[in-house]
């Protein structure tokens, strides 16, 4: 089944606010092998999302919009649904008294704007939403195409999907191809020589599999898609695929399960009981943001310190003021005392630790931006085990910051594997 | 001018990647007037792209696509480029040349693969893409319409659009009419209860002048549009409604230009000669990141620390461990110590901090999940002085973290406006 999304709203197309909901239609809905074929983005214009509407009707059989529903301009999308499938906007009851009972959760009087929202087309099925004041609303057209119309907010939207709307478009739409994912995460090559790496082996695979690449800055996942009448079939053969992917690049393969470095990371401390810890200049807090936005990450985190001026690192993770005067605040000595000063300070056993340039500003001829020294440091029964590299990353600020997260996390997911072993 | 962006990529319809360009370019071309019409985002499918590429092309003049030109996925969407504007595939020596230089300044050999990027439609111009392998296409129609085909990297897209592709564009296209905005960022309002409060003032509005609601948490951006052949009267106008706006609302106005909680925090410090620092639970490190992403900050950011197990509490910012037992960690007792001890600890005079439970784990029937206890202190000739509040979020995980994260910010904003003045 493939659906198309049609994200409404001026502050997407004005660049004040990303689309993240087509994506997250697409994970939720992929493990049934349903996939999203278009995202048409456009604005608060009753013309523009008339004509999506009509476009995406074409080609698929189920159209998701996200938003257009705020208390400001919901009367808007509403009667271009009208005027597309029928009716007239009247109140629903059972949805001003869901307002209403949401509201009063979070001490908020129903004020009159807010209460316009119960107004909903005649010509749909209302779904409750259980998170927000925005009613979900469910279209059918005479063909059996279906719409529905969800909130923008990406809480709601992903709330309501995943508890009512999924289930209830599963139940009315099925599938009967099996469809099998295997992923292989892959460090230290850059997208064209992993490509070439595997050339050989990709071309030889049978029409029912399909790899892609999907690079991220540090790490790329490869991801074999295996279709198949057979789901038994399907599966052993993307595990196979992966396997053999594994046996070529070795140890380059950092993991099989599809996450990113700060999931690596924490998975690798659950595995051999470490505490994590961070002392972060150049990053700033990312790489511990990254981390502790993982649920659960407060078993294995620590804590950390951003030591962004010399003063920090010296009395918060004991880097003597002498060691920075005499190389540099970025400098393998400096980003090797803040890891083992990270251990110290937080009580962790395994900490990682940046120090370098992000830019824009900053940057000088021995040490240009970009000029990142990355540290990870392992308690290990004869004191901290410690390796430090060097990096020289290309972008803006963001993107520097970005990928300096990600070598530091592998750095410190290599050491723990080099040092303790890995079974990934 | 209202140009369409078609992103291209597999990894973008199935939610591995989330689009950032079509933001990043309606951004950029604001300044002149220049809007994104819709954006049509698909697959690595020559039909798909065949298809957004004639539906762009029926409503706007420009049409930009981004990415599909990896050197895994080069030749189809070239190919798919050729069959629309004509033409074959041949090497331009140009390329090849910008392509060498490139990677040797990485220290990378030139691969079959990254050559094969070489390789551009007869029917095209290039623009050298000067920091990255994926050539910039520019195509001309007989009515004259232009198709730009971009990188997807984000960093990639960003540079080349402002230093080559929109010079060139603005050259080739230009309009008569005057653009002004002006942006109001307001605090402490719902949406609804902002635009019933502002309904009577935004119904008088001239037609010349139009009012946008852009809510993020914690924050509502207000922005006025205003259009008119005339651009002295149409700046004055935009000025004199924003002024308008900022009576109305009175102190909820935090700050007048376009910019977020870190960036108006950082602003503060600038004015006031202020060095910040965080101390996080809760938020795990992303206050920091959000105040160090922005170039500059390492002017006004001492640091901080991330303490997330209670030990760190107390070794690195001196809370008791006695207030922790007895108080609870999420409790105003230790927040606002944790605020204090920042100060302490790192140098820093104004701290903001948090100390909550983000979920979706660890929420008990007194402190539910999304319960925050957020602190401010400020450090003055008396001492500190600190400031907290309480705040109850809702959402997932992640959105906790970013609501909390503004309203420490906030809070810490209105400390030092509270105490010390506001121009704003």
């Amino acid at each position: 089944m493939q659906l198309s999304v049609i994200p409404i709203g001026d502050e997407l197309l004005i660049g004040q606010v990303t689309d993240t909901n087509s994506g997250m239609i697409a994970r939720m809905i992929a493990p049934w092998g349903w996939q999203v074929r278009q995202v048409l983005t456009v604005g608060d214009a009753p013309a523009e999302i008339t004509r999506a509407i009509a476009e995406a009707f074409e080609v698929s059989d189920i159209v998701i919009t996200t938003g257009g529903l705020g208390p400001t301009k919901d009367d808007l999308t509403k009667q271009v649904l009208c005027d597309i499938f029928g009716g007239t906007l009247v109140e629903d009851p059972s949805v001003t008294e869901n307002i209403k009972a949401l509201l009063s959760r979070r001490g908020i009087e129903l004020n009159r704007l807010t209460a316009a929202q119960a107004l909903v087309p005649t010509s749909c099925r209302v779904i409750q939403n259980l998170v927000g004041t925005a009613p979900i609303m469910w279209f059918e057209r005479p063909d059996g195409k279906v719409l529905v119309a969800m909130p923008g907010v990406p809480f709601e939207t992903e709330t309501m999907l995943r508890d009512a709307v999924l289930p209830q478009l599963l139940e009315r739409f099925h599938s009967d191809t099996a469809i099998a994912h295997a992923v292989v995460m892959v460090e230290g090559f850059t997208e064209s020589a992993l490509a070439e790496t595997l050339e050989e082996w990709e071309s030889a695979l049978p029409p029912h599999l399909h790899l892609a690449y999907l690079p991220k800055p540090g790490l790329i996942r490869l991801r074999v898609d295996g279709t198949h009448t057979d789901p038994d079939f399907i599966n052993s053969e993307v595990k196979r695929a992966a396997a053999e992917i594994k046996a070529i690049v070795g140890t380059h393969a950092v993991a099989d399960t599809d996450i990113d470095a700060p999931a690596i990371l924490l998975d690798r401390a659950r595995r051999h009981g470490l505490l994590i810890a961070t002392a972060e200049s150049c990053t700033g807090g990312n790489i511990a943001h990254s981390l502790t936005l993982i649920p659960g990450a407060s078993d294995v985190v620590a804590g950390g310190v951003v030591s962004y001026s010399n003063e920090v690192k010296t009395r918060l993770l004991g880097v003597p003021a002498e060691t920075i005067a005499a190389h540099g605040a970025v400098s393998e000595e400096v980003v090797r005392l803040m890891a083992e000063g990270a251990l110290r300070a937080t009580g962790a056993t395994i900490a990682v630790a940046t120090s370098g340039i992000a830019g824009p500003g900053g940057g000088t001829p021995d040490k240009p931006v970009g000029t990142v020294w990355m540290a990870a440091s392992l308690l290990t029964p004869d004191g901290p085990r410690t390796v430090a590299r060097l990096g020289h990353f290309t972008g803006s600020r963001s993107r520097i910051i970005d990928t300096a997260t990600t070598h530091a996390l592998l750095l410190g997911i290599r050491l723990v594997d080099d040092t303790l072993g890995c079974e990934c």
